[in-house]
């Protein structure tokens, strides 16, 4: 059936459109589906239709999986945690493998020190669930054919047309429109519908449609080595196949990366005498071999780096073979109305393990702001922050990206690897990241090792009423609030009281000052603030009941320090902020919905209408 | 519809028969039905009809739960977890309360050092959602009318005979035949059906049907005290409302069970001014007065006890009013085919919150004895052991009951309940369990702080191929295996390494020899045996290729010791076996299925078929 014959038109209305199912989108789906904003995702892959080939979260990723209440469904169904890390380096003298002392492989220090992997679907498929819970829609297959973006009054600005396919397992679609053979399955019908949006986010990676016809141009190179993966079962005397593993070979790398249940990942760097031919816009050109061949390619190499341990390989569930680009966008946004996101705007190899981790970072920095934007509560400006934070940030990437390709790639001793991992965990981690000053940076004074522009510390504290242990992130969950963390130093130091109260009763009246602005219709509660107060006593003697009930509305928000406890990662709280001293005055930290720091200041009174003010004029 | 109209007769078979819905059968129903084992459960109350009257899971408890993957959902639903432990004393000079400075609630060693309350349904649902995953049968509302057991050879030879009623939910049932005023929800129409077991476990509760019909009798006496409790919401400026706490008024004691989200628990010892009337079997006669006078009178109580403290009860639940036998029945079975366990079989006060866990405990410790004695693998001396091993801790439990009231009622220094509390922990926890010689325990020789008879001891272990970190009881499910835990030693000593080789092709050998009878008729592994090995080495050291393959499978079952870690519960693993020094010889640990220890010995080659035959000879 062709095109126009089944065509009819169809229009609809949602506030954001996000266009692309891949780690990207579906964070930034789930994250503003949850705040209650209307969300629709369109998705060229038909449902269940597995693809890419992110493997895994780094702290600073399960971090942020835990604001979203995903991370422990997704380690407790079996993600593998990659806990240490080993390197085996030729030895110059003999030529044989000499194995290093394994070690941790994430060397900063995070609430949870190890990466963890799991297959693409699995991943997709934890964002996905809480994608459906949010009732986010999704419409699938289907794909834009065209984009309008209106510089009028228009409260749905964005125009998209989608064409939508009707899904059947038996045949393969062949369009007629030249370019898109995208291998989707369907019926053959297609109907057109014209979605208009407040705002779009091009979540649709590499190749992506929205930036190529935006005219966004990728700015950076091409590399020219060509890497090969594989994911296996296997037999082996090798050792160390569930640790993240570089095997430095005479014949080149390979890299181990431990999988759900007994699987692995392999990634192997081709040679060049394996002459991969590539295209012009420097992608592999796999028209030109023969898969089975190349997958044989790929196994030889990897037989070989292994030698003198033997390998056999039981199972090959999936192996492709790429060369990437270490590429940013000239710019993340359209019109402050469009904005790309994830592997559509940055793009480096795969050795980092970064993209998918890089990607759900961008989607989780703008949502709640996309969210703030449809409310009517934020300016331009806001939104503008999303770029002037993530283009840095990936440019960053791609620096670090490009050093850690040359130490594997150069073949340099193991122990530069190592070196490099300390970058990477702190990039990757994204627990380095630091945005630079903006609207939304409200004083730029550190406070101990607390920087304006990082994400708040993690740090064990204890819940006063009841004493279940809590970590300070436990406070920050992703539901587009900012956060007040009062530190109120020990609340028996008759000053620090005194301060307190007087502190609570400013609060109280600024935001009762703005009346319903300000607060909820039903609770009478702030609704863009939550406030939590952290006390810095010794559990067993502080009572909730000290909290003053203005910035404690019941037992479950009155918290003190207890840390450092040996065993348990985080140190103390107060000792992060440089505050340890049992005479430091207290501090308010205003926190952004993402969990980075806005503000640090003290207790002084006029400072609550400050905190209200900023949040309200952003 | 009278009985005798609607009556038709139904046959049926099951390999057990759990009669009684409550904590105890669930319990038993769930572990039998991931078992394998056809199992069908009578209820006479309707479906989600609530009932019963626990709150609360003990240490062990959650130890147990967790073995059946039933904790971490409990937890992460909202149980509240009760850490710390308040008293309130009257001073003797001017009579106001004195409040203690809290201490930690759990004082025994345990993984999980604090009590997890919940709703009755709650804790109910969890169990139940386990059954139902399981596949077990539930007939309800249905109770039993006879019940016939043969001392033949057939193979079913428990017959019940079950009043099967339609539910709907209009009107409420009025039985015709006299006693059985159930107050469940029906249409009125009833059927008989006729169930045919191997076994019956009678979990019907204090007023048990089965123990009745069997004539099994109660010994032990009923006490006069008469206690009541509210599950409320409240307003208060007490502080404590989040901790155990126990207050003792002038006018009797009070006790508070935080629960789950805000709601909170209070128990109150009537006074005996109240005068409320007790039936001849000792049980509150509840015909004899408004309950609504006997809630306000309860409630004036508490108001009373909280006093300086003001108390606006908000909302309340559920309340009632009870008195307690200290009970224990004479046999916990009848012709080793029908068992009792719960409250069936032995009643004590709620305030040293028993009930429930003993319950549980008891439906543990037999599940897996009836599982082998359905599949042919075990003579009755192993159903034997359910009494030998469950009916001195009752009775244990039962003094110690007497005791905590006593303490309670005679109004004691909050001190002494402290002290209780200690000794709650070791029993009540079921951490202090030691059962006794029998065919169950095959040495006798305590290493280091192990005793056989009493459970695994936890600690932290790490798998050596990926590092993750377990605790020793991760390694003891309850799938119905035993476990045999190798504490190899340090695996590069060259003595420890030769007895571990020498251990390994011994128990390879031993396995091998038994056939079919020992092995999985598709993979070829034994069926009643899971290996472990846990090495004593540092991890960074250890290869997991170093353990013989007879006795590690695959890398998912080798384990080095990890502790003791600063602030992980649980010290050393090899310290409490008193063989933490580095020459010490290993041992080989079996663990039962209900994860108690049977065996500890050496890893003399002849011990592999010791402990083989020790198993397959039940
Ligand atoms: C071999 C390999 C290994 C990798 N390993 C890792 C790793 O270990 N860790 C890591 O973090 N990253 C890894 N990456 C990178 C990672 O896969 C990407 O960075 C990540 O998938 C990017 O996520 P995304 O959502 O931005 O884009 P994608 O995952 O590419 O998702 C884009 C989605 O948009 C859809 N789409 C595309 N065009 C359209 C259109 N026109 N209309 C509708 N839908 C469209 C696609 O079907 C897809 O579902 C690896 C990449 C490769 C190639
Ligand atoms: C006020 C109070 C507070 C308590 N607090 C605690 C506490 O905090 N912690 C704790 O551990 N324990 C507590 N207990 C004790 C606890 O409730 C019991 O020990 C526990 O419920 C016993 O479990 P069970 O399964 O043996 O019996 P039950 O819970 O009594 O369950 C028996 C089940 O059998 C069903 N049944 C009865 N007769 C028949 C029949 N003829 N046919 C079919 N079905 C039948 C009943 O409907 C019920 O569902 C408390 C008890 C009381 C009274």
């Amino acid at each position: 059936m062709s095109f126009t014959d089944s065509t009819h038109l169809k229009h609809s209305k949602t506030d954001v459109l996000v266009v692309g199912a891949g780690p990207s989108g579906l964070m930034a789906a789930q994250a503003l589906g949850r705040l209650g904003i209307d969300v629709t995702v369109i998705e060229r892959r038909g449902i269940g239709e597995a693809y890419g080939n992110a493997d895994g979260l780094v702290p600073r990723s399960m971090e942020i999986w835990q604001t979203y209440g995903m991370l422990d469904p997704f380690d407790a169904k079996g993600g593998a945690r990659m806990v240490g890390l080993v390197t085996y380096e030729t030895s110059p003298s003999d030529g044989r493998l000499v194995r290093s002392r394994p070690k941790s492989n994430v060397v900063v220090s995070s609430r949870y020190p190890y990466e963890l992997t799991g297959a693409t679907e699995f991943i997709e498929g934890t964002l996905r669930k809480n994608a459906d819970d949010a009732d986010v829609k999704f419409v699938q297959p289907a794909w834009p054919i065209a984009i309008d973006v209106r510089e009028t009054d228009d409260e749905f600005p964005v125009k998209v047309s989608l064409l939508i396919f009707c899904v059947a397992k038996a045949s393969k679609a062949t369009l007629t429109n030249g370019t898109s053979k995208y291998g989707c399955y369907c019926t053959g019908e297609q109907s057109l519908e014209i979605i208009s949006a407040k705002y779009v986010i091009g979540a649709d990676g590499a190749y992506s449609w929205i930036r190529r016809t935006l005219n966004i141009n990728m700015e950076g190179e091409q590399t020219e080595d060509v890497w090969g993966v594989v994911d296996v079962h296997l037999k082996t005397d090798f050792p160390d196949i569930r640790f993240k593993c570089v095997i430095q070979a005479a014949s080149g790398p390979l890299i181990i990366i431990p999988r759900e249940e007994d699987k692995i990942r392999i990634y192997i760097a081709m040679s060049t005498s394996d002459k991969i031919p590539l295209r012009d816009d420097g992608r592999v050109d796999k028209t030109a071999f023969d898969p089975k061949e190349m997958l044989q390619k790929i196994l030889q190499h990897a037989r070989e780096r292994f030698s003198p341990f033997n390998v056999e390989f039981t199972e090959v569930f999936w192996s492709t073979i790429f060369a990437t680009a270490q590429k940013v966008a000239s710019t993340f946004s359209y019109r402050t109305k469009v904005f790309i996101t994830g592997d559509a705007c940055h793009t480096h190899s795969p050795k980092a393990g970064q993209g998918a981790n890089a990607s759900m970072g961008d989607a989780h920095n703008l949502a709640w702001k996309v969210a703030y934007a449809v409310r009517g509560w934020a300016s331009p400006s806001l939104l503008n922050t999303y770029e002037e934070e993530r283009r840095p940030y990936a440019q960053a990437l791609i620096s670090f990206d490009k050093e850690i390709s040359k130490t594997l790639e150069e073949n340099r001793p193991a122990e530069e690897y190592q070196k490099m991992l300390h970058k990477q965990n702190m990039f990757g981690s994204g627990i380095g990241i630091n945005y630079a000053s903006s609207v939304l940076t409200a004083t730029t004074k550190s406070y101990g090792i607390v920087v304006p522009g990082e994400r708040f510390p993690f740090a064990p504290i204890i819940r006063i009423a009841d004493w279940r242990p809590y970590d300070a992130h436990d406070l920050l969950p992703s539901d587009g609030k900012f956060k007040l963390i009062i530190l109120s130093g020990d609340v028996f130091d008759p000053k620090a009281k005194v301060a307190l109260n007087d502190f609570a009763a400013a609060y109280h009246n600024a935001v009762h000052a703005r009346g319903s602005e300000a607060l909820d219709e039903f609770w009478g509660l702030p609704v863009r603030l939550s406030v939590y107060v952290v006390a810095h006593n010794a559990k067993e003697d502080i009572l909730w009941t000290e909290i003053p009930t203005a910035l404690a509305e019941s037992w479950t928000s009155c918290f003190t320090t207890h840390g450092p406890i040996p065993g348990v990662p985080g140190g103390n709280l107060y000792e992060k902020f440089g505050m340890a001293d049992s005479s430091s005055p207290g501090a308010a930290v205003l926190v952004r919905p993402d969990g980075h720091v806005s503000m640090i200041t003290g207790l002084e009174s006029e400072n609550a209408d400050k905190i209200l003010s900023f949040i309200y004029n952003l």
